[in-house]
């Protein structure tokens, strides 16, 4: 199998990559950086790895940093590279949310490029800012919600679009895990501490940490959109101030109707994001753990089981995909995926051009939807669990 | 493996049993007669099969009933049985849901034991009424919430009891059809017909057929006590008076929350029960596809697989499971389950007894809070989906 | 949906049923005893229920048969049935393996038909000795591969003689245990007893009580005759003599391959029977622990689920369901439908015809082969594991 | 989580990389150059990446391999990269079988260390003359069974070392695929040419391609030498003159059992590599399609589920593990594991040390064993299917 335009080797062209955040002890810097790397269309050569002078320095050290080019905040960063003639062109952005507005605005008013990590920021006013910047700078945003860069959730999005499941009725998304079930961010957990601080997180815990990635993700299966949301968050762990259990109803435009639960307090469940939805005509089915597989049924036929590279993948899916069916792609290949199409976007801006058509990933609007989302859930919640329009 | 005293086979002293409905092209009467034989507790001798009187006397006749004991009403059944030396000791009434109660009314009033489909009434009224006449008349009356009789729920129930789970935070429970998908009742389905008719079904639609099912199930395995719901019924189908999409979220005493699920238009889905239970100490996941398996995760330990007969099957399951694991049992073994239980209590009134206490059946009780939760429900709905008190 | 024919509630005309075995403490007979009572085809009125007299009366007495009726032996039973103008039509044999042949001889010789559990005989001499009286008396002889009364399985081979599949290649059958991993037969287990002693069950252990299974269900599904067969028996439990574990190569006529492996020693197996057929056109695969599923690829389509009662299922599996779709059947099921078909081949008898054409039951002659391979297999591993011609 | 030291960036100190074969086109190279990059171990800076001149030229450009570094062949970059004081420190060899000894030898002898796909040869005296040139030469070999590289088969190796599973008794192996299924060879695949071409595969086919790797992922978890095969090779398509399915029985050091099937025609399999282990006192499953998940029953236990990175999992997988539990991980990581831990010991070697003991890669040994598995199983099957050692 030939290896698709999308994921093809970069050669000579590197885009040349910072990196905001991602410094030792952190988990999302090195799977960008992963990522960054798998279809050798980056090349890292600059960092602002942590808040912590001395740690930032040594993770430059780890990652074969030039001295030089390890910077001791965003701030100088930017400036710094902007400056120079082999300058980055492009920033990757993966601190703790609060962090994600001043950095991707730092970097957006020096004219370099900004992959961010999800949410987008930690208000929907913020979010809002930046996207007034990311259009005045002209510069490229792009969200890593990485789900979107499976091969089978782009083979689902494309069924919907085409009509196979007809109109859209039912939208079922879940995201449980089990990792917060204990007071884990008061057993010495980084990630614990500050995933359920609202001084770094934002309003939302659960709902903005997993919550959005699902709501995003069958946002971008159906193509729907979400107009009110009925939310209820629950602490369930004594003392943490922000949602660790979601459970959410939706409208969407149209007349779809939505439920989704997110979790961290399931046990028994690593990272169980599901999405199903049915239509007139069909229903699809996938889940995170079997990435490689979706479900198809088609309404009085048998159920079908399409597979990433295999029978029944169509050119969104195949475009994205890197090996031959059978031999399974996982999380790290989809968030590669994001990147790729990045890549793509980038090297079209360098001739001063558009993406072609076919490129996709998740742009500063879908941040805000998100923001949108998280902020009309907390608002629903407090409100006793009253239908509360997104936006 | 010995077969358990709940199973055991009757002998020479069956429990003479009648029916109410079942006739010719009915579903479930053929499904209760297989359930009431396969252990051999009872001798079904008599009949009122059919609101018309040819069907009744024909499906009386295939079923080799004496033609003196095939009645044209219910009520005539009542009154001749009742007078028989040899006459029925336990009817089971099989009709759509609006005969349930006048029919219960007629044989307890006669002396006779109820064995009685689900929903119990289309009212609460007619249910509290029923109550009454129960605790009046002195005999059984048994609901057939069937999945209730499986093993491994059985299982599910006593880990719960014994502690397993901790405390119970979360309560995840669907049970997704498709068969309502297009407009069955107006294609000639009868089942549809009778299922989608408020003045055969009462004020609920899917909410009424599996969505009790449903509730009732995760009543039973967390034996916790719903207090309010926030319901949002949707009929899908054009024309279609009932629902036939059921989301809602759920309150329980104590704290714990749950989402429920139940829809007739999720493409793909044939009887797709799920129940998963989450508390302070584990979680549990079941699905009655595969019905002859329990996961159960003891948090942060790996998950287990516990099967019906095998390895982690404790007694609440052992006693109620007929053959060995990896033989699988299905849908009409826990239906059996239920007139097997129901047998027990039978033979223990014989004697003026209370049945032994590990005898587990749903009651007239679990009735009524089933068409609580209906009722509820539907007006939770008509309000704009707000939380509405259960009873 | 409407009940099949094959399934009909029998009415008043029921098969007046005897058994041989099958007393307290034993597996099999009561399986039989439910399977025979599911679909009312029989009544259960006389037994030899035991070897030892004090044991059979008080089995009788369990099953509430008439003290006169409960026989001390075999041959007292056939010769006093036959006498009496009441006496059974037939006779379920549910003995240890070695007392297949007398109890069957002594049956039809008595004019009565014979139900009996597999493998048939001891030998391939005494099986086709059994074959000649079967001949000769002009009575039924039915054994119960009940495997072969799934309908899923029955769907299989409807589609491989459809030519769904195109021209068989290669077929893949196990059938993994893990009850013998310790030396059961000396820590107390009466199954195991019985099953790893040459004396009851003849020279086959694994091979011959679940590598039959195997074998057989290969052969009905595909209709291939097998020609030789290359096999490794192994004893892993120290002084067991008979096989726990089973590794064969099969040749079957027109040249498809297969591989057969049965075990008892397979720890994590409780009764893993699985079945893969692969043809020029086409894959079918199917499993028991999940019977109402059928797996069917065909060559680079998508892989579709067929399930029992939904879409995909032909006439062959819709006739012998019971319940709808997603809600499971179970073993029990598959087992009272050889019990259907026989019922249906005896009340043809009874007015001197042969039964339908679409009546299928596994007959002497499954027997006669399945000994064949048993004696074939034993032999090729003796003699270093060498092909061996079948029969 | 923090990354592992296996898989630690490299930064500065990344290998100088070179690739024989691997050009436009081919599939291999392409899974090689990602598996070398994504723990950031390796820089590509040479090639010779087709026979053809040309395609080797554009290859190179493709890549962005300096001009002066692409190479016309093997021979010539070998001598070329030895002299540069910059040149390459170890090459990739992702040729057809049959060039994997002439360059691995010339590379060895150029003091260069050579990491090369499977199988190693096209025969055992080939393999064992390069055996004899990897010692002289000091160099280290590491050959590319990828599938020892995924985390859960660390794991399961490192119970079955633990002891965790007993004395083993039975091996089940299997490696079904289907895209042979259809003379593709004459229908246009590149791959399905070579692949099936005796004068670039060796005498093997299935055997050589896939049926190696389930036997060399057997050997590798079990840690049991294979003493004898018996095989039977069928090539089920017309025409086809290298085996398209492999039939296998083993005997194992100690007195396991082992059968191996692989198929290129079994319809409906992609690549459904899976292992299973029995000992006496547990039992052990994982399947390529799933791999992040492993199987374990303790005898008379429930089976449990251990995952990547969670719960159960040991520190043989934790070492090679790179991101959370939950999410997946797929063929690409574990490939990438391979050079991960081949980037160890070059970095060991470059101070004149061995690798820390705790480094796992499949060597030269490996690479014999595996040629004489297929040499005797070829062997065996001429023979008549009777027992032949291997070795």
């Amino acid at each position: 199998m030939a290896i698709e335009a999308s994921n093809k080797e970069a050669g000579g062209g590197r885009i040349r990559l910072g990196m905001v955040g991602g410094g030792q002890g952190a988990f999302i810097g090195a799977i960008h950086r992963m990522a960054a790397r798998l279809d050798d269309q980056y090349e890292l050569v600059a960092g602002a790895l942590s808040s912590s002078v001395e740690k930032a320095k040594a993770s430059a050290a780890d990652l074969g940093l030039p001295a030089d080019r390890s910077y001791g905040s965003f701030e100088e960063m930017a400036k710094a590279e902007a400056a120079r003639p082999d300058g980055i062109e492009a920033v990757s952005i993966v601190t703790p949310n609060h962090m994600h507005a001043p950095a991707a605005k730092a970097f957006l008013e020096a004219g370099i490029h900004v992959i961010c990590d999800k949410p987008i920021t930690t208000t929907v006013k913020e979010a809002e800012e930046l996207a007034a910047l990311v259009k005045k700078s002209g510069k490229l945003f792009v969200l890593t919600h990485n789900y979107t860069g499976y091969p089978m959730i782009r083979q689902a999005r494309e069924m919907v679009a085409n009509g196979d499941l007809g109109e859209i009725r039912v939208v079922q998304a879940e995201y449980p895990q089990d990792w917060l079930t204990e007071p884990a961010e008061r057993l010495g957990s980084k990630q614990a501490e500050w995933r359920t601080d609202p001084k770094r997180s934002g309003a939302g815990g659960a709902i903005g940490d997993i919550g959005t990635h699902a709501y995003n993700l069958a946002a971008f299966v159906t193509g729907l959109k979400s107009e009110q949301v009925l939310a209820q968050l629950t602490s369930f762990v004594e003392g943490r101030p922000l949602d660790d259990d979601v459970q959410i109803l939706l409208r969407y435009h149209g007349g779809a109707r939505g439920m989704l639960w997110a979790s961290q307090v399931a046990v028994g469940n690593e990272n169980g994001l599901k999405l199903r939805v049915y239509g007139t005509k069909g229903g699809l089915e996938w889940t995170q753990a079997d990435p490689n597989y979706l479900w198809f049924t088609p309404f009085g036929k048998p159920k079908q089981l399409f597979t990433r590279a295999g029978s029944g993948a169509g050119p969104a899916a195949t475009r994205v995909t890197r090996i031959p069916s059978g031999h399974p792609e996982g999380y790290l290949e989809g968030f590669a995926t994001i990147y790729a199409e990045a890549a793509r976007a980038i090297r079209a801006a360098r001739e001063g051009n558009k993406p072609d058509a076919d490129v996709i990933y998740p742009t500063v609007d879908d941040g805000i939807d998100g923001m949108k989302f998280i902020e009309a859930s907390v608002a629903s919640s407090k409100a006793g669990n009253v239908w509360t329009k997104i936006g």
